[in-house]
């Protein structure tokens, strides 16, 4: 992330990937008041070791594309509704809107979590059991939904029709 | 793609997996016009053999996040401006914003050769070979520069100063 | 709606159907989280006997759409300004912008309450019992606002001219 | 519609209406040239016979929500996007955001096809050869992208993988 | 105005014209709910002897456009950032992009105020009276200005240069 | 008008006014370019006799407001869509949002003819010949349209209803 | 500054400049309650010794456009997002989409602070004393960065895989 | 500039520069594709003796703050309307909304003629001469109104009133 006030939003990355059990590690890479050790950290992801990179950064966010510029890995791209942001549309604009040949994987405002769900599809893609994670997870969504409406129907609200 | 008059626009996709040797299929599968086939195309990707689903849509582009929401492969949308839309605005939104839980990695309007970038990167984190080939890739995108740079340096424009 | 947070605002469609006897169902179905349940409860809607959907989400809002693509029931959706929306436009333009032949009749943002109208207005197409509530709850409204200025005029606010 | 310079929009309302057999009036009520046309049209139109009512208008669009304040009938906008229109947004936003009591059923901009559907789909509420002829239509909607996906497999574009 | 959930933004503008002694009727009006009296208020007001109207509304804000519509009155809009509005941009563009023929005079987003002094510059065109207490109001802006001006200075704030 | 290049869209509000009649002069005033002169027009306007001015300008469209700064007559906005605009949002906004004290009567992207039709109106409310002709103007567009309507009817377009 | 009320967005520029040890004044300067005074103050700006002149100001924003329409010192614009602003966008459009000929070099929304230091870029391209402050500022940056990197090294938060 | 594409919009700096007889060099330095490159451009540019650098980028637009992050150069950015830009809002923003600490300066869409006045403008604040070019030309711009201004009179056009 470009800055540990990112920090709130961006730990539900960290958490969904400890709940997949998929190791990684956390931390603070500013586009523009560390220029050098963000080339450094992401020229190096690969040869370090690292599968995919999650990038959060608000306003004019330079983080998640400048990344993607010096890596090969798969890049997401978490736009972050800071202080003096625009209402987001500065974040999401500067991420998603990347030229043709530097792509970056952008998720909805403030997003962090999916972020680190995509993480894992592209991780499961050659990991059948983080895969089977996944489908555990979408599946436990399903069901929340599922009982939610059962409960609704058992203790009868506005079930007039059904 | 949700329409074959995506088709213009999807087929960069097409030429840049082609040109990463990545066997891959082109089809319209519509959310709205044909929503049954949509979830067993979706459901049945995995198991079809499919590592990646690349989905681009334009308006209201339900095809993305719907197809995301029947798979655990990871989903790359791309927001077509279509005849209709406002400005592409809709296209963005309808698939950069899902809810938590079914992320799709959302790349610039129109940005279909990204996507096709995004989804060789995701598979180079298991194939170094086309790992590889993304690398030459933007090495290549750097050369072009550098070799422009060249060019205008050589033939003298304004380069009053260097 | 897609989802129990939507409650506190789509409970005032409920609310204006009990207002006008009709009956209906408030249930849960979301479109990412439960792709299949969705198609079915809205493939199955019509032979179940209902007449009109009315389908609230927020987000990159995909329910009513997905709804409107497996019915031939005309379905009505209300836009939600979700936690993490982009101050509604996302959910206004993933709801409004339908393709060509899956209409979506939308209303204002968060207004259930005229999605619930909307329904009566329908349905009092065939059913002038329905259609006379509407007028005399059209009517309400006309007679609410000349009473303030009834009261307006007779407690002197500022009118020194007529 | 408000003004004739937008019958090129509006025809496709009456061309889909035509193709359902729905016998349907077209004509020209202007919410700013001819307001008391306007009301006087609108507060007639239930005794008139007329069950829907299509609006369609560009700009600063009070028509439909003009009309739906004087009759119970359920009335759909259509936002158009006329030659001073910034970007469509003022006929949309003018249309869509009615105000708790006066509902507008609003489709995409220059959706008039769809407007169409929303009428015959509402129609069909409770006549049940008009809800056939909208599964029909939508059937063949389905049918169309089930042929063109056959004629891409047949013609072999891209099918590597299949 | 359209609704007494106006008066708080609304109430400026009879202060203003109360400060210059212009005698003014305040009441609410509504386009969507009380269509029969707007257009008998603003049909009737040139007769009534009113001289300008300002039209305050919110939301899709008809009520300034639809009075312009029956009175050669100067009409003058205030667009209300209501609760449910998106940001303000549906009652400022619902307002302000009136079609030719029938122009709303609108001023920012909540500033009734200026509609007030507006509508006083207005009559100053024929009543020197008026322009005369117009321009000691805008004097008396510049005079605040100044002293706050020539406070900062004396007390010394930051003036290391002057 | 900011620039001649605005002469084009300014054009209309001339036609109208000589339309009604009404002596009036056209000329340049660029607030960015000739500021002195722009404060040295609008301080003189009204000593000079002028009663209301128009004011057109694109992009950061500072001349209606400036002018307003400078007079007590009223000051009509015309924002321009010009060539480099945001699409027109720059100079609706700049116009439009004037601080408190310091109002402007602002039309629709474009408007100019609406401008010319305002400021006959508010020279109508002293003049009742204007006045008079600003009627005529309204009824003439109202009549426009009922023969357009009747002209529908007689050549029988699509009328299966009436 | 246009207002006192920009006080507690502009100081920050004043602090910033003070840590550099640069001189300046603070003051209000309203462009549209003292056009007067704006313009003597941009005009004779230069020749009072200033450099560079730093414009905050919100909604409609004239100062640093017409303060740059009367001065050839470096103007900066500061864009404040005041309280009826429509989310800042009016100020953004109206200080930056100056036409040709008058540039203002923008910062971003409330941004003051960094119009003090780029403020003290300008001044450092003539003053290597202020240029180096600049680079340590800069450098401050980093190594603030650096070392939360370090302590969320040594405190160990989430670091599996390092 | 970011792209060789981007010369025609950049062009116009370099021509006013040349006017001005300021010395400067003309490159193209991607962000995303020449990221070691802009670094080491960026880093050196001020010991190689460059005082001022003018950025221009479209789309997802980096290069602008990137180079800012590396250099205690004052940096200009020129948001360019690129073939896939969503209007040029996401250069803008990308440019525009800068973090505390690296400034951009920025000028409207497009609008490199402006970034080479500016520049002007702040080499202007130590070089006598160059400030001196700048107040001819801006009264240049004065002057060419005036002109036309003149001309408009004396060839009649609708001065009925002066």
């Amino acid at each position: 992330m470009g800055s540990d006030s990112d920090l709130n939003v961006m730990q539900a990355a960290s958490d969904i990937l400890k709940q997949f059990d998929i190791p990684h590690e956390v931390t603070v890479v500013s586009a523009h008041r560390t220029p050098h050790r963000m080339i450094e950290y992401a020229a190096t992801a690969k040869d370090r070791g690292l599968k995919v990179i999650i990038a959060g950064a608000g306003g004019a966010a330079h983080l998640p594309g400048m990344v993607a510029s010096v890596t090969v890995l798969p890049v997401i791209g978490v736009p972050i509704k800071s202080s003096n942001s625009i209402d987001g549309w500065d974040s999401v604009l500067s991420i998603l809107q990347m030229p043709n040949g530097v792509p970056v994987g952008t998720v909805a405002l403030n997003a962090s979590k999916n972020a680190g769900i995509l993480a894992a599809e592209i991780l499961g893609t050659s990991d059948e059991a983080v895969s089977q994670k996944v489908t555990e997870y979408k599946n436990s969504l399903n069901n929340e939904v599922i009982e939610k409406v059962e409960k609704m129907k058992r203790d009868g609200w506005e079930n007039k029709f059904d």
